[in-house]
């Protein structure tokens, strides 16, 4: 059975994260920042050095590629992403898109004759620095205006973004493909959660992927002077942000169990000790596994910021700027990765992701599924975020066990 | 009865509003900003222009002088300042300062012979921005290590608004004068409060300032993934902070008439939708007329803070960082304000100050007085501040009145 090369693998790795790293063993690569570049075009590099063909499409998706031979061969994508949160860890997208391109190289050195391309691939922006998920979503042809007219990081930040990446906004909807030229996509994760961990489980099979909607909330009231405006004279935008924070938290453990809500910012304006604050901005994120779910979610928590602001005596704007479908992934692939991992002597776990992934937008247009590795501690999206190193291998091994016998499947039905 | 030349104070009041003045018709004229720095060197230049001497303090503090003939003669104090909070308004210390100089300019121009010396002092910091009332606190040797150790806006910004304005961190001290130098200290400033207003009174003549306390709090829990971090498995800094604030303006509201207490700044790291906070930083501040009362705010709103770190379990870090005492102002000196007042046949008023001012430090080492005017809604530290420039004209006439009776009566007391 062909294995994954374990020390080139753990070069490519600890190369990768010296990119963008940070003092406390983490990394920023935002998407776009200087390390972010960086990083993708260090992995254009390795995989030219593989003897790979490369390519960027107009949404910046990069990617390595190992041609089949046949004519009108699908494509199978491998990937994840290699930005990161503001100061996040070494694991999140990156293990996806080293074991991808790792797997392609021993693909190739295997010379197996290939009845599918095997593209691993490095979506843009999976963790929203600019919109979340924007390579993805638009390689799915699924990116609208209205998903770019209201962009998590702002109108503005995504010009930027955009800009500095080399893309132009008007041509980011072609790096749609048509979904006939696709055989599925696979993506190895870690886990970002405390399950596998503590089931001392080696791989999971992910069954789904949450949805989950964000909003930009802005409470507007009355700035003032703190030591000469009375209690009950206030208009105070902090304190009815800061009951909607607290009441959240309260609603959706009491009446919403299994979700989660999160008020991820408050920032004040003006924000010194002897001002009343007139402004508050408020992130808020929630998800859940059922639509239904999210329409009340998003019916509740909507009502108590307004409640909140009334009772204040404060402005509300309400900006919706994400809006992520729950997915179920493709039971045949689930299946086949459950076997693979059983033949590499590997214990396995079907269970959901609460985070959001690139495969929640390929999903939509092809058959995928995902394939995780335990979280120390669950921990995630923290410099501190760390996976044992025998983990990554045995995730690394799955996907390429997986891929070789989806190509083999796929030969046999060529046959 | 002399009066001010209300063509040139309206001049002045105009040059200097445009001096750091915003879009939206305030200033900007944080403590070391460009603006500041050149308003302050306006001021000095007006003074000169008037043949005044001029000065500046080892603190910083700017003052035009009308010394006195008199060998050993004493120094009464006219005092604000030309510092703003951040997008503030155009009254707020930026009036009694023009006024001081004004006063300086009439009493020059009458040839009056003065027993003591008049000093127009604009004094350094009061806004706060670095630590608030540096200046006042240094001329009146209050200023201590501790209190440089932990300013408002941070070490940094301490050291780095003192290198700005050219001052020396170790020499501040020496801005102390001896007490027995000064005749007094009078202060013409804007109410910032509705009652003037909403009794329909001309002046405002102030019995006391009331006291403050300021902390800086930091919640810190563990930053964790949004989607896959369970409600019951977080430790969310923002949860703890929000239910701080919240519980701040319930308490005081019920517990503490009166008194008031503001959260004037939540800052949230890192700040992004999918990431559970980790840290939640907060600004504090509570006032009252009495020291017991502050002292039964600080323990019921630390210990609020506390427990609130403790159910969302988190650490709390509380650091003091302005502790100013609740003063009287001289009886003698509010009669007499109250008496010129009367005598311009416009109506006074007595009432507290809900905002802190110079005047609290000068009234720890020599007798100290203010003339409060109406602030229109009682809006202040806001770019829509705002008094009828009757009102100021009034103010400033009460101020000349004020001083030129001081003066009359110290000359009797030497003949």
């Amino acid at each position: 059975m062909l294995q994954v090369d374990v020390d080139r693998l753990r070069a490519d790795f600890e190369a990768l994260a010296s990119i963008g790293a940070t003092p406390d063993g983490g990394v920023d690569r935002t998407t776009s920042n200087d390390a972010h570049l960086a990083a993708r075009n260090w992995f254009l590099g390795r995989a030219k050095e593989a003897g790979l063909d490369t390519s960027i499409d107009p949404a910046g998706n990069h990617s390595a590629l190992l041609l089949s031979g046949s004519e009108h061969a699908r494509t199978l994508l491998l990937g994840s992403h290699l930005d990161s949160v503001p100061n996040g860890g070494n694991y999140d997208g990156a293990l996806g898109v080293l074991a991808a391109l790792e797997t392609l190289r021993v693909a190739s050195e295997a010379g197996i004759e290939l009845p599918i391309t095997l593209e691993a691939i490095d979506f843009t922006d999976e963790e929203g620095t600019l919109v979340g998920l924007l390579g993805s979503w638009a390689l799915a042809g699924m990116l609208t205006d209205e998903v770019l007219a209201s962009p998590r990081g702002g109108v503005e930040g995504l010009r930027d973004g955009l800009a500095r990446a080399g893309l132009e906004p008007a041509r980011l909807i072609e790096a749609r493909r048509d979904p006939s030229s696709l055989a599925g996509y696979l993506e190895l994760h870690i886990e970002q959660g405390p399950v596998l961990e503590r089931e001392q489980v080696d791989i999971g099979v992910v069954t789904g992927i949450v949805g989950s909607r964000s909003f930009r909330l802005r409470f507007r009231g009355t700035r003032s002077h703190a030591g000469t405006t009375p209690m009950d004279a206030r208009r105070d935008a902090a304190v009815g942000a800061s009951r909607f924070a607290a009441g959240v938290r309260e609603v959706v453990v009491r009446d919403f169990p299994g979700c989660v809500a999160t008020v991820g910012d408050i920032r004040v304006e003006p924000g010194a000790f002897n001002v009343v604050p007139g402004q508050a901005f408020v992130k808020l994120e929630f998800r859940s596994q059922e639509e239904e779910q999210l329409d009340r979610l998003e019916d509740t928590l909507l009502s108590l910021a307004r409640l909140e602001a009334e009772r204040e005596g404060l402005w509300l704007d309400v900006d919706p700027v994400g809006r992520w479908t729950a997915v179920v992934l493709d039971p045949g692939l689930r299946s086949t990765i459950a076997a693979v991992t059983a033949a590499l002597g590997l214990s396995s776990l079907e269970l959901p992701s609460g985070a959001g992934h690139d495969a929640q937008a390929l999903a939509t247009v092809t058959r995928s599924a995902m394939i995780f590795v335990p979280s120390a501690g669950g921990l995630s999206h923290d410099p501190g975020e760390h996976t044992a190193w025998r983990d990554c291998v045995n995730g690394a091994n799955v996907l390429l066990a997986t891929v070789l016998e989806v190509a083999r499947a796929a030969n046999e039905l060529l046959v």
